[in-house]
């Protein structure tokens, strides 16, 4: 565990210290769990009286916060700052490098020095791995891959032939890249498999959740962008082109040859039909579901099939009081009747 | 294989017997497929007919069926008496204890006597396995694993670093126990992680399903309650805490900092926004929606977002009626424009 | 990579060439990325123009299409054609015959010739694997396992204990095939598993997505039948009965005792309740969740719950005229209050 001054973990965020600079901060914590030696943060008015009775030694605020606590770190964003201090005290684990004896290397395979591969790990034909980079026990890689430096493949990983992978990618167990995308051309006596003999591309700086699948391109290649998270159980098609700072959550499913633009944000469960096109800034409601072909503008999106939100509430409001309407109706047709009574008696 | 005569699965089951007490029962079985040696059971009426046909050398009824067969066991539950029954005439393989001579354990960690550990096993640093617990082949166990007493971990899963692991809990093959949660900050430049440092806890007498991925705590800790049973491909976010006999049925998905009380039963392919509170009790139905924050109290909730299956009942209802309503609106329009008419006609 | 001339792929598909039938094609590519030595296809009119651009060495059209390239296949179907010709040029990847050496196979296990076995396999007691199969790197195969002929067990698969599996089958790297099914009965104290001591089935020609989990039977068999496709992440619960030339999109998932028969198309994240039956032919939107005992005729059906897709479409297109509807009602309010008003002046 490192341990950092006050004062060092204000110039890592430009923070103004209130307090103690000298003091020394182990740990990140919440504030109800923190306790000596701990930083935490706070931002919404709401956890201020929990900031009061935190026993943190310090604490992240907002600059105009007036909590007036005996150690704040003062900045524009307290919890981008909590972030930034937890990369510093907490640092992801750093195997050592180290061959497991287990390993199963090809001769043809190029292995950077200072990479850790464990036990039961096997590594194909003319694949390499840079410098830095930790492959952890059960991932299978195989033949002409690449995987850049620094990155982090964790146990039961399986990466297929020809995936190129770049630099600082965290991949977490049980990850399939580049498998067989899901093509069929019917005959007469039952499907034939499309080809699926593409690639697939996984840029820098992206980490991709448990269990998720990435499919291979079928002719071309499947795309992640520089700086995209993928959630755990997240599925992604052939010949998808997933742009960069694109946040996927949980069990969302994208069939072939969507393109999601850059900075995206698409919630869980969301389901896309083939040949969408999401475009920059777009956000998209969990659960929501999108027919093929739809091409997705910038705004928020929701439902089945999406609308825009505010459209999707307001038809929902409308739709929650038919059952009044139902009533009004019946009342229309009553006075309807009764004043056609009337004009019959009167013209009577 | 055991064998039991019925005399001793009626003492198991506080059944009354009909029929002969030393006949020997080898296998459950349903009643189309019985034959002798076989014990079934029957429950609903609808199949008293299948019950008469079967071959089963015994069936398991309701004290009250009057089916006057010639071997029964009568008893309040038969499903459950046939459940507990199976239990003992088909015990879990136990296989033998053993150390698979492929294994790579940390010499640190401290493994039981009675324990089976199969072939590409890896146990890391300071983990604990108890006794009568088995890890078939090809899982991996991180650093300060703790697995309790006649636990199953199936083959290739994956259990990272710290996480606890109760007595008698059963773990599928392709779990992933432990895995970072999904938690990002957005700077200038684009994502930093949210520091995913907690741990999980899972308590005794747990099912966990096929492919399942359980995250760890981003500060705090992600808990399964004692005797909960998950599907296949359920994702459970971080931190958060499920209670105990609580059932959740395949590819539900749970976002982070979820409470889900005891004895609470979720349907498949239900979706949690974060920060959700389910109330002991609740049953929510398969595809739900849920959103962030809401706080779900005992009964039955259905739909996206979710509202009580009879206020959803009602709705649908009402809604399948907005093409009758349009109808209706169209004739009162007519009639009040001959009433205008007619008024007109009247004055003029 | 193999190379073929235009006749001998003219031949293969039943084509009629236009131009050289000597030309020599190496690879399959799409319209925009082919070059000399390269076969693409065109179907769709609105790629005619890229068909003209494209430096594909011959191109597949339909008989009728009137393009007049300088090397045409002209067949009835050309995508078709297209997939047969992908599998001669790019056939699957064949590894060699070879056991490794890390590999753990049971001694009552009976393994053909003419088999590759990876690294970090294990066989368990008296499974048999076919000729020509491949079992890759870190997957795990049972007891009592039959694998056929020529099948593909790609990286990390588990195949639980008694699971056949027939001839040609492709089971991508993840798939968990024979787990136990999710069935409890609860008793006063919580839940006790129901039984799950059945089998799977899994015939010829099935080709299997990764991370996709088949449970066994509770007490009879789960089966997947001949021809059938089922991509990424789908569960497919116990004592299923799915038929032949199915196929399945990802993230699906289906309950228990489900019957699927022949020859029906289901879309992805679909959610099927226990004991539905799904008649041939039937075609199941994307998306789609269908309540327990159903049963669902042939056509097209969406929604949730699912309705035949011209009934859904209707409806909803009721539903978006609501806000309108309540306006003519509130019209309607307004006429019949100036009428009453009128009347009542009038007699006055």
């Amino acid at each position: 565990m490192m341990a950092k001054k006050v004062s060092e973990l204000a110039q890592l965020t430009n923070a103004i210290i209130v307090g103690d600079g000298d003091m020394e901060i182990r740990r990140v914590a919440s504030l109800d769990s923190a306790d000596a030696g701990d930083i935490a943060y706070v931002d919404d008015a709401k956890f201020f009286e929990a900031a009061r009775k935190s026993r943190a030694s310090c604490i992240i605020v907002r600059t105009d916060s007036e909590l007036d606590l005996p150690c704040e770190l003062q900045v524009k964003n307290p919890k981008l700052a909590f972030a930034l201090i937890a990369e510093v005290l907490h640092p992801p684990k750093r195997r050592p490098p180290e061959i497991h004896s287990s390993v199963v290397i090809a001769d043809s395979a190029n292995i950077a020095l200072e990479v850790f591969v464990g036990a039961f790990v096997s590594i194909g034909e003319n694949s390499e791995i840079g410098s830095g980079t930790q492959i952890r026990a059960g991932a299978q890689i195989g033949d002409d891959v690449t995987i850049g430096n620094d990155c982090v493949i964790h146990p039961n990983v399986f990466i297929e032939n020809g995936v190129t992978i770049g630099d600082r990618v965290i991949i977490h167990a049980g990850v399939v890249i580049g498998s067989d995308g899901f093509g069929y051309v019917r005959g007469d006596m039952g499907y034939h498999k499309f080809p699926q003999i593409g690639s697939v591309i996984i840029e820098d700086d992206i980490e991709i959740g448990a269990n998720t699948t990435i499919d291979r391109g079928a002719l071309g290649r499947t795309r992640i962008g520089k700086g995209t998270k993928l959630d755990n159980m997240v599925h992604v098609g052939h010949n998808c082109d997933i742009g960069e700072r694109v946040v996927i959550a949980a069990q969302t499913g994208i069939s072939g040859s969507v393109t999601i633009e850059d900075d995206c944000v698409i919630g869980g469960q969301v389901g896309f039909g083939d040949h969408i096109h999401v475009q920059s800034g777009a956000v998209i409601g969990s659960k929501a579901g999108i027919l093929p072909g739809k091409i997705v503008r910038p705004g928020v999106w929701w439902g089945i099939p999406i609308q825009p939100l505010d459209k999707y509430k307001r038809l929902n409001a409308h739709l929650s009081r038919v059952p009044h309407l139902r009533e009004e109706v019946r009342e229309l047709k009553k006075k309807i009747a009764q004043l056609e009574a009337l004009l019959e008696n009167h013209d009577g």
